[in-house]
């Protein structure tokens, strides 16, 4: 027997007509390329957003159509967040830090019929316009006086498209299974793959991400959304604002620490978002400059681990960081680090172990921790497994590819993390599972061992790879990098190591290299290390102990 | 096209799996007939609503069928929310006030296998089995030394129920939409009508229910829930809490003044929910006590006005009112009243006026006033017209029950009051449609006459009531009835209304009577007063002004 309930369905547009009905008067407002501040309401944008949708119908665009963006977060990026998918589209939000052939491989593979640009990205549209023939025309987001000089083709200037076009739409009524919105996740191996939102997804998302304890918007809230709209949909944030009524404060491409200081006095900042690396940059702006980031109250972490300077440094500034763990394939929102009332009496060191951890699954995300047979493990805070996910806004499948490599035999979501979850929920990531070491059946996590050995004095950098192994199949290999001038022993090694791991995980041996190779974004390329020095017997190989 | 995000089916005994596992430790604390108070956890309660589920399929339950419950607040209760749902059974809670007729209605309407009832309700249960043959056995939610003497037939103790069953339960895959809960409407006119909830509508709700502005939930918060659990699901609040780990404080059967402020005081509540009667009897113990209510922050009020008495009261104690409105065709919550940021430059006068109105709907609640035509009215904040809502956690039929008067040919929900919606969303009910007089077309408002006579000292009490007309169809009449050795004349009214309303709503004439009838619980009964007086040339008339 089914419910007697209205079959309404979950729709994106519906949030902003939310907004521009019941929080007609709060203001979303953008700093500029020239630096100068755009502002209006949500009913105004809720009428330009109207506009453009029909301004994208008089472009020919059908349901399930892609659409391009590659621009910070501004207005005109709001207005194609509610616009695109509103008409039934599909919003393909591009990284415009991506390489240029990354940028071609996803353009091509999602097949997107135009591009929407902030006119600083006209140059990198034009490099890859030749190599993207499913892209009939550039849009760029400004108004007539600032479009830029370029050879491409065909071009429109945004404002146009919205010229004259009606400040109301009836949006088409759709299953809100219906795709809204393409992220590529870039990984470190192989091409990217595209995750495919819906409607529905995104709805239970944002109000998930709107709960206390996450964002947990308040009427009276006034956001600055530092992550970047293209980054897994700025956590989706914009949407979750919306529905709450917000005001939004919309950074543009200036977010070193002086800016987004002048934006959180000026506006009277209340909640932000973004990753460790914007947060130290802000945190170093604060302190040269001696002021403080009052009024801010809430600074959402995530991307990167919360480390516990952060935690003290905001908390010196009367705000709470909020550590928040995901990925493009959870949309992102998959753990938050809040404590509860059965946390609430302990003391401050046990406290802070807690929320250092990636943190519990909100209501929607289901979790487990799985051993390489599949089988799930213990939530004892000590046995290790990946961590799988399931939920409504878990992907499902990769758009326009097959594998299923990282989804389990059930279908839960495998994502590559080697976590713990303790017997309250909390999860904490501590290694990447192709890091792992898997030597007779057990796992080791390389994570512990390169710590433990990075507190040695001579140490500069420390990788633990996974060597050949003709008993256990793989077992740990340390490999050091030393600072000028230092030394180091097996012995001294072995001292440091043996108190922090368990004996099995003890490396047998080790080897000195002048330097570690490294990723663009800085990260040690394991693979590279693992080819070069995993064989059983390296003869650069030292006894450790 | 659609989505590639996982297909997880929202799902109520998802919430208790949620909270068991996330917040395991969190507690769910009742305060029992004897005063005492039972202690136990979301887990523990999680494993013995998995005893529950596997007792009550041996009860040979099937998907679909009804199970009733006559209780107070309390961790059975609690079990019953989660376990009845969780098989695919209905939960259909009755209102133990009812009279003896309507619960037999019900029962009877329902068709209901089982009636679950604390131990004090057995005497109810007496007197209406003998004419509810659907009913196959009685529940007693007590433990087997505590069973009461009855000369019931087929009793069952609920302990005995679960005696013996596993704590895990694998509950069952169910379509979001499958039916999970009745709640009857005790209308003024004709037979109660069911509104039969969904597994889809219950936590697409109670995720709204704890967005900040309404409940809010914050994982430290502690719940003290005193709008019964049989009042539309106790406004959904068990399942918004246990949706957030929070732990939760039952009240069980004394909500006097005097046992909430135990509670508040001994389990430190920070956030509840109850109807005005209750606040003020809560208000009043305070006051005779002189204690505090901290550390109380916020009460949610509904199901009827709240006063500003009442705002200032708990302002007064630390505490904020939260002022909502809802029906059970709306699960209950259709708006709430809180400022945003457009508002919060407002002085505290203007501010009061905004608290004071029904509230903005949050999002997923569309809402929409029209005329006797059914046209749109302007959201001005002036026009009266009929509120009509929409959204997935709105009813769209009665159970069993083929009326459609309550909806619009475009399948809106009718909600039979009148309302204004401000430029910025704010809904004031202004009147019970019912109630108003349709003269030339337009509406005249009863309240707002009745208001101003009632503000002449000689007036006990006022009722404004549509007499015929052969002209405009209808026009208000005055009925008074006087304070005792006083007396009025037709120029003392006339004078006193015509400054507050518009000239054309001012009434012709009035009546003074020695009573008005009152239903039982005080309500005007404006349909008999209509039946006596709403002649077009009434012998009693005498003419305003």
């Amino acid at each position: 027997m089914l419910g007697l309930m209205m079959d309404t369905q979950l729709s994106i547009p519906a949030i902003l007509e939310y907004a521009g009905k019941y929080h007609s008067k709060s203001e979303v407002v953008t700093r500029q390329d020239d630096g100068s501040l755009h502002r209006y309401t949500y009913k105004d944008c809720l009428g330009r957003t109207s506009q453009l949708a029909h301004g994208l119908k008089a472009l020919g665009l059908k349901v399930g159509d892609r659409v391009a963006t590659l621009a910070w977060n501004n207005f005109r990026h709001l207005e194609l967040y509610f616009a695109v998918p509103g008409i039934g589209c599909v919003l393909h939000t591009i990284n415009p830090r991506l390489f240029k052939e990354q940028i071609e491989f996803i353009i091509n593979d999602a097949q997107d019929q135009f591009v929407f640009v902030d006119a600083m990205f006209v140059p990198l549209v034009e490099a890859v316009i030749a190599r993207t023939p499913s892209v009939r025309a550039v849009v760029v987001m400004t108004d007539r006086a600032k479009m830029p000089a370029t050879g491409l083709k065909n071009i429109i200037c945004y404002e146009d498209l919205l010229h004259g076009q009606p400040q109301t739409k009836q949006w088409p009524a759709l299953d809100e299974r219906t795709a809204s919105g393409l992220c590529y996740t870039s990984g470190t191996t192989g091409n990217p793959k595209g995750v495919l939102y819906s409607h529905r997804s995104t709805v239970l998302h944002a109000m998930t991400v709107n709960v206390p304890g996450v964002m947990g918007f308040m009427p009276t809230d006034v956001f600055l959304p530092v992550v970047p709209m293209f980054h897994v949909n700025a956590w989706c944030s914009p949407y979750s604002a919306a529905m709450a009524g917000v005001k939004m404060i919309m950074p543009g491409p200036r977010l070193d620490g002086n800016s987004l200081i002048e934006l959180i006095h000026g506006e009277k900042i209340t909640v932000t978002a973004g990753v460790p690396t914007v947060w130290l940059g802000l945190l170093n702006a604060a302190a040269t400059q001696k002021v403080s980031l009052k009024p801010l109250e809430r600074v959402l972490v995530g991307g990167a681990a919360c480390p516990q300077a952060m935690f003290d440094a905001f908390a010196a500034h009367g705000a709470t960081a909020i550590h928040a763990w995901g990925m493009t394939e959870t949309s992102p929102l998959g753990s938050v680090s809040t404590l509860g009332s059965s946390e609430a009496n302990l003391d401050p060191d046990e406290a802070m172990k807690l929320l250092l951890k990636q943190g519990r699954a909100p209501f929607g995300v289901e979790m487990r921790i799985t051993d390489a047979d599949g089988h799930s493990l213990d939530w004892d805070g000590v046995a290790r497994g990946q961590l799988e996910v399931r939920g409504p806004w878990i992907t499902s499948g990769y758009f326009n590819n097959p594998d299923r490599s990282s989804f389990s035999n059930d279908g839960w979501f495998q994502t590559g993390d080697v976590a713990t979850i303790d017997g309250n929920g909390f999860m904490q990531i501590v290694d990447r599972i192709k890091d792992v070491i898997k030597s007779g059946g057990e796992w080791i996590s390389s994570i512990d061992i390169e710590n433990l050995a990075m507190s040695h004095p001579s140490v500069a950098e420390a990788a633990v790879i996974a060597r050949e192994d003709a008993q256990w199949g793989e077992r740990p290999r340390l490999i050091v990098c030393l600072k000028p001038d230092t030394k180091i022993t097996g012995a001294e090694l072995l001292a440091i190591i043996a108190p922090g791991v368990a004996k099995w995980w003890i490396p047998e041996d080790f080897i000195i290299v002048t330097e570690l190779p490294h990723s663009a974004t800085g990260k040690v390329l394991k693979n590279r290390l693992r080819e070069t020095y995993g064989a059983q017997n390296h003869p650069m190989a030292q006894k450790l102990g």
